[in-house]
């Protein structure tokens, strides 16, 4: 049978060699993701699964292989819902809210120009509102390997289609944490280029000027793969910035929190203590470590949800929600609202802006030539937690991640424990958003440091 | 006597050479500054006028004249005052706002640090908010060539400075055009750096995201004698940047309105007349001309006033404002309090902030390799005229300069007859903000091609 040769989850790098060998073809890994989608489907992962009714127009189009020409042929790739795809349905996880494009968006046309397969538009927290993956109407997305935990948000099932083999990499966005969180809680590879790096023309806005587009991986080469087909100018996306990757280069610095960071929740114990040995890790990666006051990075956090930057959604989403109050999901419609407040007024956000530009400032300063690495998320819940109390479980996971794009950094969460499935605990490195060239020298270290690491990776670092 | 010697305008070039021959001492041209100053009192140059008093001190803490070290040795200049000089009071033109500052911004240590001596703070539009020069309780500024026409704004003070005779060079500030209208209104050069590129550490916020420091000299080799030792990333300003300036070369392309811009005013047929001129001139440089759309530079400027920008004076200003509404001069009192109105909701806010990055992205695109050409301005008033029709007058004066800060440009405006003290009227050159390079040697190729220039301009062009 053909899906006996098919690894339980893909890689690039095992696809790539499985074609040219001539193992698979593409439309045997195709019709396996099918298969597996529909004996996964209570994972509530997709919004439009994986059929071959529209996949086959792609395998149909793909041209001759050809390594140099097309880098990603035949690789299955997951596409989050508030990103478009041609003719299939984008709903951003609101039924009400769902139109169908009839272009893709840039980054998507990159990747299937480069030989790519789209097989489904994945589930996401509602409007990517959400950090926990269990706001949404087409069902909680389960995490990949705990089933009753949740599988982080807002990018749930971009990450959790990796995770469990439907796809080789998956498109998420990312403008509190949506492209890390779930990385971590999947154990994979989350990477968020900086602001601007990737177009996000074709993508729902979140907040417009904080979104951004993000992959998750296996591995970092195969997340870099991605970032070198999918970054670029867009002259047709205003937020588009023209930032280049420098060739990699260690960091001076690691800087790490002085003060030990915050782990909550029924598995916090397990957190501290994979942190503890991450941080060891990280003292042994050749450059020095330098213990700071993460304080800065702490109130911009803050500013996020606690004062007058909330109104940015509101500014896109708040006709639709004022048009269609009972079609929003309760809780997304809740934290919508709040953008509108009369308190959050032109002038506070100024405020609230010219606060934010002495963290950037400072942050610049204290970052140059040197990357800061904290835990990806302090702590996870049960589904059933977040339930039950789903601001303050959702506000908890962003802890380490709600500063990134307001100050303007790239990040990549990277696993601790690459095969670990039972509690899976990530860290990220974030740099300037000039300075990727640090953040990925320094991951990767990391991450051939791990421990027993050779045979550990599925088809990690080989590519 | 001494004043005979002393030239009736002040240049950097003449100084230096004077200075370095022995024709003059620095205490002699300051003497003579601090007579002159006594004799144009009438036309409200200054808050602080020149007096040896305190000019002496400066004068005691001269260094030995070495050219290298202190390129601006013994060179005097004035600050408009709501930039701070150690032991003066700062009054952004409000005395109930006044406050002695400890330490000089950054900027004006600098300029002293290369050997340059303050001469005064000069008056302006109150809080920086106007392009008229007439918005200020020390009086209305009168123009340096015809008294009964406005200065210019909100730098008035600082622009007649130079023009009458009273310094060599004066600091000005710009958010929506105050280095610029004033220059153009008194025939000098007005230059204008990119947002960040000159620290604007112990300068009075306007729009704290949009304000520059910016210089008024009678060439533009001596704006950038001065732009080289103001700029340079302040580790204690929040807005700073590192923006170097790339050796000069010729833009590809000149861009020019494809429509003829708006004239007002009763000389605005002496203006049009004038721009055509320019016109002429502009296409004769060796660079490409391209006649473009400028809606977008259009759309941009009305945000400014229009629209929930107007809140950033109000962030800052606002309870200055309601804890002392009688002592804030009427129309800026009306114009700043316009920004705490209901409909501006930080919603709005980011709504024209998107707006805005569209305009910004197409800026950018439009202006790749190339300047934008614009009049600095479309017309003047008399102060009679503004005084009856204050809100009116002065927003027509930024019709052609309210785009640049929002959309992250540098400018440098200059004149288009070098001599004129009729009708001084003057364009300016826009390139985005990383490509001053370009600007510069437009504006020098432009400056060069006046007709008969040689012998014409005071002192220009020769250092």
């Amino acid at each position: 049978m053909t899906e006996n040769r098919i690894p339980e989850q893909l890689t690039i790098s095992w696809l790539q060699q499985a074609y040219a060998s001539g193992i698979v073809t593409p439309e045997e890994v195709l019709r396996e993701i099918c298969r597996r989608a529909g004996r996964l489907e209570k994972k509530h992962i997709w919004i439009t699964p994986p059929s071959m009714t529209w996949i086959q127009a792609y395998l149909d189009h793909l041209p001759v292989r050809d390594a140099g020409r097309y880098p990603l042929w035949g690789i299955p790739f997951a596409i989050k819902d508030n990103i478009d795809l041609a003719g299939i349905p984008t709903t951003a996880a609101c039924p009400a809210y769902a139109y169908m494009p009839d272009d893709s968006a840039t980054v998507v046309k990159k990747l299937i120009a480069a030989g790519a397969i789209p097989v489904g538009k994945t589930n996401l927290d509602q409007f990517a509102t959400g950090l926990v993956g269990t706001r949404s109407p087409y069902g909680e997305v389960e995490n990949a390997y705990v089933p009753e935990r949740i599988s982080g948000g807002s990018s749930s099932g971009s990450a959790v289609s990796v995770a469990s083999g439907l796809a080789a990499f998956a498109l998420g966005t990312d403008t509190a944490g949506s492209g890390r969180v779930p990385a971590m809680l999947n154990n994979l590879i989350g990477y968020k280029p900086p602001l601007g790096a990737w177009s996000t023309k074709g993508v729902v806005p979140a907040c417009a000027g904080l979104d951004c587009v993000t992959v998750f991986t296996h591995s970092l080469d195969e997340a870099r793969l991605i970032d070198r087909i999918a970054r670029g100018f867009d002259k047709d996306c205003c937020w588009s910035r023209n930032i280049s990757h420098l060739p990699d280069a260690m960091p001076r610095v690691i800087l790490l929190p002085q003060d030990e960071p915050e782990f909550f929740g029924d598995f916090a114990e397990e957190f501290r203590k994979k942190w503890n040995e991450a941080v060891s890790r990280l003292n042994h990666l050749g450059a020095a470590v330098l213990y700071v006051d993460i304080t800065l990075f702490q109130r911009a956090a803050r500013l996020l949800y606690e004062g007058a930057f909330v109104a940015e959604r509101w500014a896109d989403l708040g006709d639709f929600v004022q048009n269609h109050p009972n079609e929003v999901f309760p809780v997304t419609r809740k934290i919508l609202e709040s953008g509108g407040r009369a308190e959050y007024t032109a002038a506070r956000l100024f405020a609230d802006w010219h606060e934010l530009q002495t963290y950037r400032h400072q942050s610049a300063v204290m970052m140059e030539h040197a990357v800061l690495v904290l835990p990806t998320a302090g702590g996870t819940y049960t589904r059933e937690q977040v339930r039950k109390d789903p601001v303050r479980t959702n506000s908890k996971m962003g802890l380490y991640t709600n500063h990134c794009n307001l100050l303007d950094l790239a990040a990549v969460a990277v696993p601790q424990d690459s095969v670990d499935r039972k509690d899976p605990f990530g860290i990220t490195f974030f740099s300037l958003h000039h300075e990727e060239h640090l953040l990925c020298a320094a991951a990767k270290a990391f991450l051939k440091a791990e421990p027993a690491a050779e045979g550990k990776h599925i088809g990690g670092n080989k590519s």
